[in-house]
């Protein structure tokens, strides 16, 4: 057993995203201890940083000690007991994963089934939600498994009209195109640290608001899930009255995440979510002049994760692995029924950057011509460099 | 909002403990994808790593992507169903969390409660198994809250004949003193990644015998945690017929830890044992030549986590503040019963050193003086020396 080393890789999959070397640097600063003063005062700077970034001033802001799907379990384990009523709206794999956990909490899961690659239909799951009383709703902001965009203020909308809960997966969202808890009126937002915030994955931010609190305060039966046990959570982060020992946090993970929003707040929100906007400009009109196709309509295209089909005659994997081994190129598998379908290209954080268009565009256009496809890179790097030269 | 630089710190607590320079440094790599081949051949290193260091083969040993609690939580949540009996040793906080848990998960809870700072006693636990079948026992190895190392062996011994599960809770004890899963015949061993391994805190390694799994598999419910849902979490870890996706690992972190083992098995597991206690006689000659006395009897002491009394009329909490300030030196507080009663020192992995030793003494003997207490940090040290040349 040696030393790790890891290949040289360029990231731009569903997740894990390139790590800038500020953000890596970081995570290298000595360990202190997790009830150590200086400690105490990153806490609150994070708690501030995401409560900026989701803009959910007096919500209750924290990254959990875990991956996203952190987030979603503590909100759906968290805010459900046994025979309550819960709308899932399903429009890719975490939309399905919502409705296992609600499942599990033995909550009554009613789902609202899309397409893979459709955005949610508010009017659909208004419907739903009129027939009878729900504790919540529960849908994906931005579907990393097919790169749709849903409008989420209309749904978390239509869930306060009836009494409902709203719980949104921004995973991929976050920091690659606008959250707005306050705007939507969200209840629970939660997100990973992987995706367009550019840091390692292992935290979950989540942000959850005085409805969602209240409702947890009200709960009749403790939740199995300790470590995501809210009430436990907010005695360890909340700061009012001293803390309460509760898990040690991983405090070098935490020195990453801090040091990302660091540099995201450099740039600017807005700047990020023009950045990508335009890198996804850039990339599309490049795959277009490959000759492939989005799964996605363009309306509903989230700029950080392109679903791409893949071309009739081309061995989908046999590509992935080319890019990978030749360029040092990670790109995305379909998953579920798009498996063998779809390649998926993130543009997230840090890995949305030209360069990366012009990598990617190049070591795909590769790839296809090792296969016989005959695609044209020359031609898909110049629809690239026209696209952004219209949009600098 | 600026770049996070710590303090410098000296982390003699109940853990994290020192992190090196070596595994600062592998935390800082660059991140590559979960999926990538380069990282699954990691995964299978760690998986390999860590069933050396438990004495485990034929387990299946992950490191779970969440703190230490994790470990406890998953043991916990995944063997238990409700209405299942489950016998708990308590003699300290862990144990009480443990018994938390098992509450929640429905079960039949019956503690077995000790004085804080006695081991578990093997034959009353034994008793409480005879009375009527149990699904499981539960005890922590290595009480982080009061220093007291239990006897593993016989406790696992008497949940075999009387048709129960083990569970064994070694957060504090993985590293620094021996773990022996075959040996003791334990169904369940967890632990943390930020004591005696000298990692990060975020990661919980964990590893579960065969009957465990057989029970896991034989359940009728699902478990409300599917992050640590073990059957998920193998899919995912296992590698056999290919991996399922389920969470995004901490890339970064697993780095982190796979140095330490690398660090840890260059040392050789037995060398860092004889460190650990080496480390722990010098402390302890030291500490009494200061006039202080220990929570738990020498026989059963762990070397690695040391519960001294404060002594009448000195301020505990201002002692931890002064050995802060004026030493960079973190020492821990009592918790629950032992609040302002002892402190709780660390020798834990690469804080398990002479120097560590030393600078303890020096700085717990000035914070004393500063408090009038008339401590001789002199004749600490010298105390401490002879104990080291004599165990040289």
């Amino acid at each position: 057993m040696q030393s790790f080393n890891p290949p040289r890789r360029i990231l731009m999959g569903p997740g894990p995203s390139d790590v800038s070397p500020r953000v890596l640097a970081a995570l290298a600063r000595p360990t202190i201890g997790h009830l150590d003063p200086a400690f105490q005062d990153l806490m609150e700077e994070i708690k501030a940083g995401l409560s900026r970034l989701m803009n959910a001033p007096g919500y209750a802001c924290v990254p959990l000690p875990a991956p996203g799907t952190a987030g979603m379990e503590a909100a759906i384990m968290n805010l459900l007991q046994p025979g309550e009523r819960a709308v899932i709206a399903v429009n890719g794999a975490f939309g399905g994963r919502m409705a296992d956990m609600a499942g599990r909490a033995g909550a009554e899961v009613v789902t609202v089934d899309h397409e893979w690659g459709q955005p949610v239909d508010a009017q659909r799951v208004e419907a739903v939600l009129a027939e009878r009383p729900a504790k919540l709703l529960a849908f994906v902001h931005a579907e990393t498994s097919t790169g749709a965009l849903s409008d989420a203020h209309p749904l978390c909308a239509a869930a306060a009209r009836h009494g409902a809960l709203s719980i949104v997966d921004c995973v991929t969202s976050l920091g690659g195109v606008p959250v707005n808890a306050v705007g939507w009126g969200a209840d629970v937002i939660y997100s990973g640290t992987q995706k367009c915030l550019s840091a390692p994955p292992g935290l979950s931010p989540i942000a959850l608001s005085s409805r969602a609190q209240a409702a947890i305060a009200a709960r009749t039966e403790k939740p199995r899930n300790w470590l995501f046990d809210f009430q436990l959570l907010m005695s360890y982060w909340g700061g009012e009255g001293g803390r309460t020992y509760h898990h040690t946090a991983p405090i070098n993970a935490l020195y990453g995440l801090h040091e990302a929003l660091v540099v995201l707040f450099e740039e600017g929100l807005q700047a990020a979510f023009v950045r990508h906007a335009r890198t996804h400009g850039a990339l599309a009109a490049g795959v277009e002049a490959l000759g492939l196709s989005f799964l996605v309509d363009a309306p509903h295209r989230l700029p950080q994760l392109n679903a791409v089909r893949v071309p009739d005659g081309v061995d989908e994997a046999a590509v992935r692995t080319h890019v990978l081994n030749a360029w040092g190129l990670e790109i995305g598998a379909g998953l579920g029924p798009l498996k063998g379908k779809v390649w998926r290209i993130g543009l997230m954080g840090a890995s949305a950057s030209d360069w990366h268009v012009r990598l990617c565009l190049t070591a795909l256009a590769d790839a296809l011509n090792a296969q016989g496809n005959g695609a044209d890179g020359r031609r898909a790097l110049d629809a690239a460099e026209a696209s952004l030269s219209r949009e600098t």
